[in-house]
């Protein structure tokens, strides 16, 4: 059932994510220079505490709670779970990762995904309040999930961003009616090093009341660097870690991998090699005219391709099938990321305007 | 928040709902009778077992597993917990119970509902289909809530029934993917004696895997009487009915309740008396031309009325606001009940007809 | 595997528990008397805003909060879950309901019982800060259960008592720490009415955050009265009840039921009764120089007997065996109730004497 | 709260647990070498492939399924969800992790751990076929959570490891009573190489339904290999991994790991090491005559140290305390591993000699 184009085939030249490869040099030299070093577990060591201090003030929040957890799919559960009392929901676009591909991991810590309609992966602050007073007006409320928490991605599972107004009004929306807002930066340097974004870490910061960096991919290994701005939610979350099983015992390895990241502008850098790749491929598309499922400015394209084409690419290039648009059309996502060859995507190019 | 229609009015005749009184007579006279002897509790008495082997009887399944819950929501989320593994979902139309009025009763025991469309309340064989292939052939599909369960309620919230050949086809689409059939019966009286249906107790029986058959909104004081069928379902349930709250100490309580409705037929005929006023509504408002939400024929009514009428309605009559349908019409929901006096239906159709 | 004493012999008399017969008739009569008046559902009726007044005025707390629930492991589930965070657990003694006889409710929604020894069913302020500050001191405490409330049964399940001062005490060293204190006062009738009890509903409902009195087990058909007293604890309980399914859709099926045995002091007399007849079994048994598992002074009695009388009891009394004490003698279970028959007790009681 | 021996100090000698240091040297040469190679995610790749044929061969069984998670409370919290119905729980020592050191994620999950007394961590054939017929004998075995599985670490948490004799018995009485054996070998190297083994990769695959084998503590960065033998616990874990959060994006870093370790015996040597670390200290101990408070012969040990010699160490070595003995005494936890320094060692050694 599982039906990966081109599995296994080494020539295969893969766009179908954003982790195929392993992590920028940096942080494997680190790795190694530090590797025999002594330190406590479970990121009580210095490294992380160094790699916290960088983002709290790269976030100009100084009391800020960061952690490190291993995966986006943790990360999340663990956030909503920590957040939420039992008859709470967290309310979130239709498309967001919580609601379709985290094997219902937020219902499984005993909480609804409130979903919402979107069509390019982004919801709205007016979706927002209508859904709370929606709620509160009904004349069953208690017998209806509440809407404890707004979840949000940026960029979208769909590639878009939010913009600063967009980002205030919906963290407005959220404190009037006693929301929390969490925003998953998964994919977070492809949206701040993006054409067009005007958000910044302090900005994202200070318009919610949970985030998270991600590091899986854009460069690390793995990690993900949950950042809480808000005080009710800092209380005991490292119970909440390791409940749900993301306290790595050797934390220091997140440290050191956001250390490397954050340090100098190296996440930001990364970032911006995704979304130029993805440029390119983007332009390539619209010389052709070849349209888009939805438009935006990361890492990730979704063009709608001929079928014909694609057979012809079966073997060339991997790809996430998006479904099909029409009888001879099927939308697919390209990923480009921080280490995709430039000689790759100059390739796929080639072939798109031959096509 | 709780805004309710002419709460606490003692003149108002309410049509909201179809629990607003207490049970059939015979029901209390039986409770009163019984009152001091003593029997083994939790549904181990042998009015339980004799209201079972009624049930059993009634649905020519001799060896079907029967137990006696107190209300709906624990019973959905009893035997939806117990027959699914961790990473499955319970599908059911959008508007279903367990989605929308159960403050996430089944998300609690840490499944998701998978929402289908639906217009009138009910979902079709091919949409369970349809849900389940995309699953399997999904690249992701080990990323995404496994379909385990489809859960149907007969009558549906918008009161429509399932005809023979509907249920029938849907359990062959269930049993061919391996899917467990639940049906909700918590108005089933109101389906088995409303005008078209072709659905009886033991045609129910044999085309789902567990059911339920409502007393709590068909002249009991409550409880629901739970049919397991499929043997996989039968094994250890009761630890499920007590870990989840739903094991009553005295449970010969509920055994006398269904002894009465179902010895011989004052179930059916409670059922056809709720619809039967329900078609003197209906047939009111189709003589004064007023449109219907949906159409059905059991004892829920959804006409869309002038809001000019409603309020002179609102010291008069309850009922329920199921939303604003243009600038001056609100789709309503008038219940009628096993209980609902004649006298009352007549003063509201005469105030239909000369509205 | 289910072996009960005399099950299904009908002239068995049951000492096995106190749940063997149905209601006292003025509840039944109330019943009768209201059975057809129309009420809004789900406990928002006059006779539920009636007897929540009654029971606000008995404990002295004009604000507390007051909700009808059907049984005891529902509710014990219900206001543990809506109480806790999810890395939380409830402290409690090793022969508590919940860490014994409820199936692992309150696991199901999340939560560790956090065990502590007793012999007689009861647990100490010194334990409960020792449990705490062991927690707080440990180097890996967040690696382990916090403990979040305490919970205490009152009378306990081998029908012993907290005076005031050890329930004030152990209200003390709860606010000290921040853990909410529970009591389930499923038997409490047989607590207040019991020789030696300094307790009354205004102590208790002054030292605890949230507490229940308990129906089913005294004169009611089923029910037990959530009364939280505790602001935190208060919010959004409602939800909790419908999301645990214990919101009755005729919940004025509990406001007549509590109205009826707290109006004027049935509840008490009741207690009484029960307490009065174990009394009678207690001193037959002292008088044989029976000896008891545990002394106490509510409707259970524990004594141990020789298995040789039991042999000869085992088609007239039933008993719950609580486990053989060497290879002669058993320890068991004695439940009178608010209903238990004087003749059936003076039977007993000769039998007794003359073993 | 948190007090750490030393945390921080660079002088200090960590003997407080086994994963203090990153990872042997040829995991991170294997990781850099591979680092740019595309490959797909989710432990689909050719390395993972790879990992799970030596694993087979290995335990010769050539079906088992081999899955890599992150971590042991992971990986713990996914096999025992994935295999308990919701009425059901797994049964440990009462110095299991699962019972003492997850923050309650079994619980979590929904399901009760199930403590059993031990003095050395280990639990008995007997004891479990002790609680499962008490459980099925007792009247009210539905009103109590059910054993589901059995759940033993070896090495335990107190460094004692089971015979080949142990382990079949245990097995045997799981079988005979359906419950599923659970081995959690965190510390399996340690354990395979102790003086008195006789346990080997086959034996224990032969002698349990699933376990695992431990990277995290025995030369990888991180990582567990799951090991299931059941038919019946393959289906869809991955599902199961994905829902728990553990279904690392770059799962190629585990196999990468789990090939090295086990391609030529590198795990058993490691597991070697660490144990004849270890055995140095237990012979100082014994030259001074310190009591032991568990005796055993793997990668831990528990002296009873007097409180003037921890005093004067408290600057030199980090360890974990485990409790006051008497007045003038305390048990410690002292751990080696697989690249503890025989330098440190012997300094220890001849501390340890000249106190």
């Amino acid at each position: 059932m599982k039906i990966e184009s081109g599995k296994g085939d080494i020539i295969m030249i893969r766009f179908n994510c954003d982790y195929s490869e392993g992590a920028h040099e940096r942080i494997l030299n680190k790795l190694m220079e530090t590797n025999l070093e002594q330190t406590p577990g479970y990121g009580e060591d210095p490294y992380c505490e160094e790699a916290a201090a960088i983002i709290r003030e790269l976030c100009q929040k100084e009391d800020a709670g960061v952690h490190f957890l291993v995966g986006g799919t943790q990360a999340n559960a663990t956030v909503i779970a920590s957040a939420l009392r039992p008859h709470q929901g967290v309310a979130g676009a239709v498309t967001a990762h919580i609601n379709v591909h985290e094997t219902g991991a937020v219902e499984a810590t005993g909480h609804k995904v409130l979903s919402l309609p979107s069509a390019d992966g982004k919801i709205t602050a007016s979706q927002v309040e209508e859904l709370y007073l929606a709620h509160i007006n009904d004349e069953s409320f208690e017998h209806m999930v509440q809407p404890g928490m707004v979840y949000i991605s940026n960029p979208t599972e769909l590639g878009t961003i939010y913009t600063r107004a967009e980002l205030e009004a919906l963290y407005r929306v959220c404190r009037t009616w006693g929301l929390y807002l969490f925003v998953d930066g998964a994919r977070l340097a492809y949206g701040l090093a993006a054409e067009g974004n005007d958000v910044d870490l302090k900005v994202l910061a200070s318009n919610c009341d949970v985030f998270y960096i991600g590091g899986t991919k854009v460069g690390a290994l793995f990690g993900e660097a949950v950042v809480i701005t808000n005080e009710e939610l800092k209380k005991d979350f490292r119970y909440h870690i390791k409940q749900r099983g993301g306290m790595l015992a050797k934390g220091r390895l997140l440290g050191i991998q956001f250390g490397e990241l954050l340090r100098d502008g190296l996440y930001m850098e990364l970032g911006r090699h995704g979304d130029r790749m993805a440029d390119k491929i983007r332009k390539a598309c619209r010389d052709k005219e070849i349209p888009f499922l939805v438009t935006n400015t990361t890492n990730q394209v979704f063009p709608i391709m001929p079928d014909a084409l694609l057979e012809q690419w079966k073997d060339k290039y991997s790809y996430t099938n998006q479904g099909r648009v029409d009888e001879t059309h099927t939308a697919i996502r390209l990923c480009t990321s921080w280490v995709t060859s430039e000689e790759h995507v100059d390739a796929l190019v080639k072939d798109i305007l031959n096509s």
